[in-house]
C-alpha cells in the first residue's frame, strides 16, 4: 500500500488476520502506518523509481490517498504490475473535472457545473444560473484538495480571486441547498462482484467529516436502494477496483446529487470496522486482492462513528482513561499520530439499538479526547 | 510481548486501535508475529541478558507463552521492569506441581493428584483411589507440557516408565471421567478491576484443542456464575494480571474440576474477537497495561470457533479462496505460518442465532481448508 497515514495502518489490521503480507511505502517511519507494519520501504511515492523498486515482488499496489500521479501508475502497469484501483478509474478521484465531465455522461445527477477561466468567468457560471440561484457559488481546485482544503464558497466576483493563485484548473458549482449529506460506500472486485454497504448520514463540521451515522436515519429502502444503485453504478462504469465511496448530497426533493467520489477505505466507512460483518479495509483487501468479497451487512441496528479531532493539549492519556473506563463497549481507534489541533487523530464507534444513546457515547468520546469537554 | 507465535500476531492486532506501540522478542523473522509487527528484536527468551535489552524502554512486558524462566523474570523486577503476569503467578502456570498444591490448598476443585517418584508409585497412586478408579492415570511432566505433548494416560505400572525419562517431575491425576470440558476465560489488571467471558465449551480431539462454543450449550446460569467465579477467585488469589483462561472438567453429577490455568490469550476465547465486544486479547493489552478493561458479553447468541490443523497439502489457497466465497460471513484468521500436518496453522470464528448451522459454517471452513473434505 502507498501511503503511510491512518487508512493504511487500519488496512494493515484488516489485512492480519486474512493472512496477508503487507508492504507499505511511507514517507517517514513515524507515520501511522509505518508504526505497526512489518514491512516498510521509505521513499517519495511521486518519484517513478520509488515505486517501481516498492513494487517490485507485491502481488498488487494499492493506496492510502489519491495522489500517486496517473502517469506513473500506467507506467507501473506497463511493467507488469496489478495497479488497482488503476489509473484509468483513479483518474476520476483525482480529478474532479475529469469525474464531472464522466458522471454527467453517464447520466449521474450532480451539481450544475463547469470548469472556470478566472473570476469573471465565475460570475458568468453564476449569473448562467437557470434556477433561483447565482451567487454563492463553490470553487474547487481540480485536484490536491482534501477535508475543505481546496474549496471555496463565494459570493461575488471579488470574492474569487484566491482560487485561481495556484495555477491549477478551478471548477465551479452550484452551492447545493442540501437537507443532509449521505455516503454510499461499495466494494468491488476485478471479477466484477460487488458488494454495498448501508448508506450512512455523514454530519460535516467545518468541511472535514465529524461524524457518520449507519444507517442513514430515516432514510426509505427505495432512497437507499437508489443510491446504492448509483455507487454500484459508478463503480461499474469506471471500473474501480477495491472501496469506493460515493459521498452524496441529498436535496429538500429527495434526490441525491454526486459531491465527490473516493477511490479507498474512506471516513465514511469507518463505522463498518465494529458495525459490519466485514468492514471496508478487509472487503478493499479483499478486492484489490481478487478475493471474494466478506458481508457488508451490519452488526447492529444502529453503529455512530466520531472522529477524534486533536484538542488544545497534546497528551490525550488522561481523557483515553476517561473515555474507556466511562465507556466498556466504546470501540476506540487511535491512529498514533502527534496531537495537533483540528488534526484526525483517531475516532471511535459506538453501536447499540437505540440511536439516540449510541450517539451520546460517540459525541461524549470524541468531545472529551479533544477536550471540548471535561465531564 | 515476549514470544512470536500466533498469540502475539493476534494481541499486536488488537492493539492497533487502542494506539498501543507493541516490541515483540522473536527467535526468527518468520515467526507469526514477526510478519506483522514493526518492532522486532530476535533473540532468545531463555537469555537473561536478551529479555534486559528487550525490556528497555518498554512500559511493560508480556507473553506469547509460559516458557520465560520465572529467575529471569524475577531479576527483571528487581531492574524495576514491570512483568505482567508477574513470575509469582506465572509460575502457577509453568508448573503444574505448584498449580495443584496452591489451587487445592485454596479449596479449588482439582482431579485427585500427587507428584511420583517412579511407575512403582504410579502403581501406588493408583491402589490409593478411593473411589472405584485406579488405573488409568494420566501422568503429565510438571512443566513444557502444551497440545497434548507432555501428557500420558497410562493403564499399568509398566507403560508408565515414559514420561519419566526427561528427567522432569512427573504428576499423576486420576482420569476424570468427565462429560465435557469447559473455559472460564477471566481478565483482571493490577487495579484489580476484573471481567468474566461467558463459559465456553471446548471440543478437544486427540489433546488439541478443535472447537469452541460459545457459550458452553446447556450450561444452567448458575453453573456459569459458578464456573466464572472459580475463575476469578484464582485469578484474585494468585495476583494474575491479564489473561486468565481456567480449564474445566464438567462431571456428570454437574461438578466442575479445574484440568489446566492459562496466563495468556488462550485458543478457548479465540472466539472474542467476533463473538464479543472486546476480544481477549484487547483485554490482555489493556489489563497488562493498567487500562480500564473493555466490555466482555458477547454479540450474538452463538459463536464458534474451529481451529484449523495443517493437513496434507502445504498449499491451502484454494481452499481459503472456496470459503471465504461459499460463506461471507465466515471470520477467517490465518497465522502466516508454512502449513505442516496437525499444526494449528489458522481458525475460522463464525456466529449467528442457529448453533446447528453456526457449528456447520465453522466445520466446513476448518474442514475444507485442512483438506479433509473436498466440497
Amino acid at each position: 500500500m502507498v501511503g503511510g497515514g491512518q487508512l493504511a495502518r487500519m488496512t494493515h489490521e484488516a489485512g492480519i488476520p486474512l493472512g496477508i503480507r503487507f508492504r507499505l511505502l511511507s514517507d517517514t517511519p513515524q507515520d501511522s502506518a509505518a508504526q505497526v507494519v512489518n514491512d516498510v520501504v521509505l521513499g517519495d511515492y511521486r518519484d517513478l523509481e520509488t515505486l517501481r523498486a516498492f513494487s517490485r515482488g507485491c502481488d498488487v499496489i494499492t493506496f492510502d490517498h489519491e495522489h500517486v500521479p496517473v502517469e506513473h501508475l500506467r507506467a507501473l502497469e506497463a511493467d507488469g504490475v496489478a495497479v488497482r484501483p488503476g489509473p484509468d478509474a483513479l483518474v476520476h478521484a483525482q480529478d474532479k473535472g475529469v469525474m464531472r465531465e464522466r458522471l454527467t455522461a453517464l447520466g449521474i445527477p450532480c451539481p450544475r457545473h463547469r470548469v472556470v477561466a478566472d473570476p469573471a468567468d465565475v460570475r458568468a457560471f453564476a449569473e448562467d444560473d437557470p434556477g433561483a440561484g447565482g451567487f454563492p457559488v463553490v470553487l474547487k481546485t481540480v485536484r490536491g484538495g482534501y477535508d475543505g482544503k481546496g474549496v471555496w464558497v463565494v459570493s461575488s466576483e471579488a470574492e474569487a480571486a484566491e482560487p485561481f493563485r495556484a495555477g491549477v484548473p478551478v471548477l465551479a458549482e452550484e452551492k447545493v441547498a442540501f437537507t443532509r449529506e449521505l455516503a454510499a460506500n461499495v466494494v468491488r472486485s476485478p471479477h466484477g462482484q460487488a458488494v454495498a454497504y448501508p448508506v450512512v448520514e455523514s454530519v460535516q463540521v467545518s468541511g472535514v467529516c465529524d461524524t457518520v451515522i449507519a444507517p442513514a436515519p430515516g432514510l426509505s429502502p427505495e432512497a437507499a436502494a437508489h443510491a446504492q444503485h448509483l455507487a454500484l453504478t459508478v463503480a461499474h462504469e469506471l471500473g474501480v477496483v477495491g472501496h469506493l465511496a460515493v459521498e452524496l448530497f441529498e436535496t429538500e426533493d429527495g434526490r441525491v446529487l454526486v459531491n465527490e467520489l473516493a477511490m479507498r477505505p474512506h471516513n465514511s466507512g469507518h463505522w463498518t470496522q465494529d458495525g459490519a460483518v466485514t468492514s471496508q479495509f478487509a472487503n478493499h483487501l479483499r478486492a484489490v486482492l481478487d478475493l471474494p468479497l466478506g458481508d457488508p451487512r451490519p452488526r447492529a441496528p444502529w453503529t455512530v462513528m466520531a472522529n477524534v479531532l486533536g484538542g488544545d493539549y497534546p497528551d490525550m492519556y488522561q481523557g483515553y482513561l476517561h473515555c474507556l473506563a466511562r465507556d466498556p463497549g466504546l470501540r476506540i481507534h487511535m491512529y498514533g499520530k502527534d496531537v495537533k489541533p483540528g488534526r484526525k487523530v483517531g475516532h471511535v464507534n459506538t453501536y447499540g439499538t437505540d440511536l439516540a444513546d449510541v450517539r451520546e457515547r460517540a459525541r461524549h468520546a470524541a468531545d472529551y479526547l479533544r477536550g471540548t469537554i471535561t465531564e
